[in-house]
């Protein structure tokens, strides 16, 4: 049978992940890629670490140059994160000859069409499956199963962290801080988890996604967005009492007026799919011109579910596929126009719910709506309850839903409540997700 | 921009939306496939029907060798349902040097091995993305984005016109034979249903799967099945009551003891993803042991979802990515071995429903729990109603849900309690979906 000689760069929660099923697996690769898959070298930091001591004698080297120098290398999975090393290494890469197989949705969201038009140039190709929702295959499925559709909406839970820390906060009424705490001890989230709680992690695979379905070219850093990180357990309470759930929402839909682009937590009606994603899980729900509806549901992360979509990759890219898919689909094409412009953020219409304080003193109510009025925004619900009835407190909390209205008008409007004598403190604004 | 001359045979409904999708969409299937896929020939039974006067001048044609004989044609949609000519035609069309692609599930589960051996004798390919499960691309999940792992189990809700009346059924109270006639209105049921609702089609999808995702080679007609006909509304209820619905699941489950293969109307815990699919959905939830669990939903049938389907493999096979993997994969290979043996439905263990009606006299239920408990079948919950107060009829309905036992077992207690004295006419049993 035919060898194909592949290495891994990085040998972090994902390369011992790929490593495993490599070594473990190999009848299955061989299978179904029609060839053995033979791990030639890992490239790691610092040889010495004791996990590494399982690995078949002469696989670990701390010299890149190992996997440059070695012409029978063609496949090459880069699995260290962050923005550099991991650029310059995957060109190194894609300069000595190889097909590079990356999980690094940063290094792509920020440095994609340099990485894919240097690839081109030099006739190999790039895979990266893993990037994107971990082991739901959204990356194939958008750019090949669903090739026949124009795809009319996206809308995504792609950070399994947040989904993870929010499901706790609902579940146990648990503060943000303590559900961090929590998902550090599992697991579940970094020692830093900036980047997955603020929104960041999100609007870069969004940015990728509306890249592959749209021909949209935003940057990622452009895309608006809130992370779960100013989510507070009463609106996850008060969404429920509304009949709602709270999810971090990545949302591309394409109008007629150009692509809706954003990541916020987002109140979904309860029992629909998205709603009921639990824990570490994402979903994606896609809508083609043809198809309909299709939603995709699974791991977003860990190591197994990532190694799984990188080995397929690697399957793919041993196969051929991936070289014809990359030639074909010309992704992240800096010279390409964008098929499609943004719609400015201020524009796009939305539902909302807006949670404040207020005293509880006569007027108040159509105070504030006078001020919804003035700016257009017409309400769907209210919900306030009575003030605690021990006399300690004349402030209540109050909750508005809203019917649809731009987010610039609501944005201006909540501003202007919350500058109200009335109210005390902020107000809490929160999206609503429109359409089943 | 470089061309393909594409073809189809049969302008039903499916042949219809794939060339709508070809003329209408020309930029959008030119962009995934890197040229341009052109609809040359459209071949039917008598031209000249009104429904093909929209056509270009010159693409409907009464005439296969019109295809045959033109070498410029490389991909040819077979679109055309039943075992014959569908299978002589495609013969013909793989021996004139086309590649083929197909929605045909019968024909695949009926003769996949003698056109597959044909196609690679002949160095040619067959793409069928769209024989199972319309819209959701499961063959593609299955065989290329899920590659790195081992499937360890499939339970899909795979006919979309048995979930439709199920779902009408349990919706409505209404009886099978309503609502038949109301799917056929609406256009969710063939004239002549039989197929769909006896199990036939999902058996014959779940015999395409498990072939796929476990080297199994069942023949579709040796798969344990149970259709939506026999079911009464009286049991939907009551599986509400228990906290269930009723769907017609198809089953592939590894086990160390050989696959777990069936069709059948099964009771799944309420608020699982597999429970809420509604009306013409289909659903397959794929367990794998590295990605863990993926669920996918959407449309698995109709005009444009399916077409959907066909045309992203016309694109495969013009782009070349299906040569690829058809070369590597050897499906529906007649000469190899079977890599799992099928597990003996009478040794499957399996949760049960019961529903009988019996005397409502002293005595009754322990006679039937004795029963069970000689064939080793143990009860998890029984529910008996009072008789109708109004003295009319003695005979009450007893409901008895089991704990896990082999097929045979139950099978037989079901029997032998069929035949004690104080039950009255038929017991109905009927599977309980496991784990999640
Ligand atoms: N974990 C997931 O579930 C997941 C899911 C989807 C995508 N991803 C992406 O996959 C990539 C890897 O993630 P991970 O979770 O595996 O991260 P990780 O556990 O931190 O692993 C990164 C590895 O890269 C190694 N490394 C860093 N610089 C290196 C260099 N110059 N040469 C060789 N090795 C180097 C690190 O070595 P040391 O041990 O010496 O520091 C570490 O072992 C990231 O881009 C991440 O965003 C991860
Ligand atoms: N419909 C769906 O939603 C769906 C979904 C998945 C898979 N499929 C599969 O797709 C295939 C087609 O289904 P369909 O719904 O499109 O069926 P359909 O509407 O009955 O269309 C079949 C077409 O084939 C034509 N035909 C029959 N024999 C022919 C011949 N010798 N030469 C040329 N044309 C011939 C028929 O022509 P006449 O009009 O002259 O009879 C008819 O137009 C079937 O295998 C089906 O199982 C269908």
């Amino acid at each position: 049978m035919e060898k194909t000689k592949v290495a891994i760069v990085g040998l972090g929660t994902v390369g011992t992940g790929v490593a495993k099923l490599l070594l473990d697996h190999g009848d299955r690769t061989a299978r179904h890629a029609g060839r053995t898959l033979w791990l030639q070298r890992a490239v790691v930091r610092d040889a010495s670490k004791p996990e590494y001591a399982d690995l078949p004698e002469g696989v670990v080297t701390e010299d890149l140059d190992d996997v440059l120098n070695d012409p029978e290398i063609k496949v090459v999975a880069q699995l260290i994160g962050g923005l550099e090393p991991a650029r310059t290494i995957m060109l190194k890469l894609l300069e000595s000859g190889k097909d590079v197989v990356t999980a690094n949705k940063a290094l792509l969201a920020e440095h994609g069409p340099e990485l894919f038009g240097r690839a081109r140039e030099l006739g190999q190709c790039i895979a990266f499956e893993a990037a994107v929702a971990g082991g739901i295959p959204i990356i194939t499925n958008i750019s090949q199963c669903l090739s026949a559709n124009q795809i009319l909406s996206l809308e995504g839970i792609l950070n399994g962290t947040s989904n993870f820390l929010v499901t706790q906060m609902d579940r146990l009424g648990m503060s943000f801080d303590d559900a961090v705490a929590q998902a550090q001890e599992l697991g579940y989230a970094e020692a830093d988890p900036t980047m997955d709680v603020d929104g960041t992690d999100a609007a870069q695979k969004l940015a990728i996604l509306a890249h592959l379905a749209f021909g949209a070219h935003p940057r990622w850093a452009d895309i608006p967005r809130l992370g779960v990180d100013q989510l507070d357990p009463a609106d996850l309470q008060y969404a429920r009492e509304l009949g709602y759930r709270i999810k971090l929402l990545a949302v591309a839909r394409l109008g007629s007026e150009g692509l809706e682009l954003h990541v916020s937590p987002t109140l979904v009606k309860a029992g629909t799919p998205l709603a009921e994603v639990q824990d570490a899980f994402n979903a994606i729900a896609v809508r083609g011109d043809a198809v309909g509806p299709v939603f995709y549901h699974g791991l977003g992360a860990g190591q197994m579910p990532t190694a799984s979509a990188v080995v397929a990759d690697i399957i793919d890219t041993a196969v051929g596929r991936t070289r014809l898919t990359f030639q074909t689909l010309k992704q992240f094409n800096g010279d390409e126009q964008p098929r499609v412009s943004l719609r400015p953020f201020s524009e796009l219409p939305g539902r909302y719910y807006l949670r404040l304080h207020v005293n509880d003193s006569p007027g108040v109510l159509g105070e504030i709506t006078g001020v919804l009025g003035r700016h257009q925004v017409s309400i769907a619900s209210v919900i306030q309850h009575e003030p605690a009835n021990d006399g300690t407190s004349d402030v209540v909390p109050l909750v508005i839903m809203t019917h649809s209205a731009p987010e610039g008008a609501a944005g201006r409007a909540a501003n202007e409540i919350e500058n109200l004598d009335c109210v005390v403190g902020k107000v809490i604004r929160l999206r609503v997700k429109v359409g089943e």
